[in-house]
């Protein structure tokens, strides 16, 4: 039987410790040249109400026995949020919805194991990757975490990083005000430290030990004056850190040296705005792409993640990759079968008698 | 609705002349810049029987509304058969099946619009374009067709060159006479033209005006020294010709230019085979790939396909595309719509809530 699985149903059986156990071992086995992956690409056409983008990445780990594809696609806009251009995808699907897919086969046998909407793990494999950086290359000893950011992906960073250090509190951060308070009213039953709304971006970092920005900004959201000694800082795009963060940071890994330094931001519609960007051109003036360990190479000990208190560390989760789908997914599937739940399909419906 | 579809339930819909249709349609907006391709990308790794790929490509037709992503998930294994290395798909998923998928999405609204198993279309797709090869290339006055091979792809082969040329017989050869036989048998009763079998390739060259190739052979399988001027030549993968034919032809047309030339060969398991293979080394040689011209140039009539009755004219279907399978894919959803068949899935399986 071939699985599909809805989001809420993935809510309900896939917790973040089972996320980073699955990742931790998938970056290993890539570290040692065991688990493949085929670089994101973006096929991006104008439509009637903007830009639409199928986006697919693939990711093969045998350890898992699991190929997985991981597919999008997108309805996009441009607007100017706050004074920021900001990246939007409709939700033009039927049922006001968005769609993003993942798929997963068997090494084994190729067969078609199952079919998952991605927006649950798409957050959790970002934020586990996250909490993989702050695990390896925070202070053992970081009591205050900063968060900027109060969306989607910032719930996972929160947990993720939450899970591999013992914080006091928590600080965030987030220019619309009911966004943040939101968020931490939301958020905060499931913490047991306090998770505290600051008025800017700049007490969050002056008061963080590890700092953690999840933000769909195209600007630097923090100022790099402001950080000090011994942080640790975590992205989930480069263009989120300015030129002076990139100068001081000590010791910078990233999640993938196979990508295009301005892969992910091809569907703009205004490419000056990016040419004006300090974030994208600070990253690509920081980064070695020979030399830059990724976060993959130091969870196997191939490279140091830190290397003193005083260093300031930097994880940039610089772009996806389908072997995570591939890892997190085989993880759900596990959980989803063990418990029961989810719609099982005739595999025959998606495999064929007849030599493709 | 999200569609499920069987090959079965396909083959009643789809003909071959919609296929035609919708695949000049697609060249022609290719060619003018109005359609978008992402190239195949092979995932492979070695698992317990031989080698696992997971392949995909990607592509964006607006005029249909469609995007494709096409997935193969494919056990291999390369043995010897009658003395020739060939590439054999093991059918391991449950019940002795392949596994292909297509998954097509509206470039308006972003929804999966449907999933199918692909053989069917798969065949479809490279007879159909070799077809408008034949119709674009080959003498309007061109009476005799000869196929090499008798598998799946030479049925499709066979019936798109009798939908765009009025041949009068075929001549047949494949080095398995017993398959030959069973072809033969199979596919006259569909055929209001003689379909002759031969007892060697050299009859088959000799006697065609339009000499079409489908096997899947790693060595030539025609005599360069047998063709004669006048004669369009097809293949469905470059190496069954050998260097003789490639310096023979006139004018030589392909399929795509996006793609590294020793692509399709990479998951043999013996790259010294290959090494020695003279087919796809002369299609290199033959080859400048910055000036080649391709079927959709030709059919958008940016360039020649045939300029005087003596010319020997050649068609290579060297590598798929994403947006063949959009084109026919849209035309297959179109059809089964219309005719009610297939499984009608909720959409919002394959949608989400939650910003992915």
């Amino acid at each position: 039987m071939t699985l599909v699985l809805g989001i809420e149903e993935q809510q309900e059986i896939l917790d973040m410790q089972s996320v980073l156990g699955a990742l931790e071992i998938l970056y290993s086995e890539e570290a040692n040249g065991r688990a493949l992956n085929r670089q994101r690409s973006d096929t991006i056409v104008t439509n009637q109400t903007g830009i639409y983008g199928l986006k697919s990445m693939d990711g093969v780990v045998p350890i898992f026995d699991v190929g997985a594809v991981r597919i999008n696609s997108d309805v996009i806009t441009w607007p100017e949020i706050n004074g920021t251009k900001r990246r939007v995808k409709v939700p033009a699907a039927p049922g006001n919805r968005w769609v993003g897919l993942i798929l997963l086969f068997s090494v084994s046998t190729g067969e078609p194991l199952a079919i998952f909407p991605d927006g649950f793990i798409q957050k959790m494999r970002v934020g586990g990757t996250s909490g993989l950086g702050v695990k390896y290359m925070s202070r053992t000893d970081s009591k205050v975490l900063g968060i900027i950011g109060s969306g989607w992906q910032a719930s996972a960073q929160l947990s993720a990083a939450c899970q591999v250090r013992d914080f006091e509190k928590a600080y965030i951060y987030s220019p619309t005000r009911d966004n943040l308070e939101k968020f931490i009213a939301e958020m905060s039953p499931d913490f047991e430290i306090p998770l505290i709304a600051t008025v800017g971006a700049d007490e969050v970092v002056e008061k963080a030990d590890v700092l953690l920005c999840a933000t769909n900004s195209l600007k630097p959201v923090i100022d790099g004056t402001k950080i000090r000694p011994g942080q640790h800082l975590g992205s989930i795009k480069p263009c989120e850190f300015d030129s002076i963060t990139y100068q001081s940071v000590d010791r910078l890994a990233i999640h993938t040296r196979n990508t295009k330094p301005l892969h992910e931001v091809m569907d703009t519609v205004d490419m000056e705005e990016l040419a004006d960007d300090q974030g994208w051109s600070a990253f690509q003036g920081a980064i070695n792409w020979d030399e830059v360990p990724t976060i993959a190479q130091i969870i196997a000990g191939k490279q140091i993640g830190r290397k003193r208190d005083n260093e300031i560390t930097c994880f940039v989760n610089n772009l996806g990759m389908g072997i995570q789908f591939a890892a997190v997914g085989a993880k759900v599937l596990e959980l989803a079968r063990a418990k029961g739940v989810g719609h099982e399909l005739p595999t025959e419906w998606f495999t064929q008698s007849v030599h493709p």
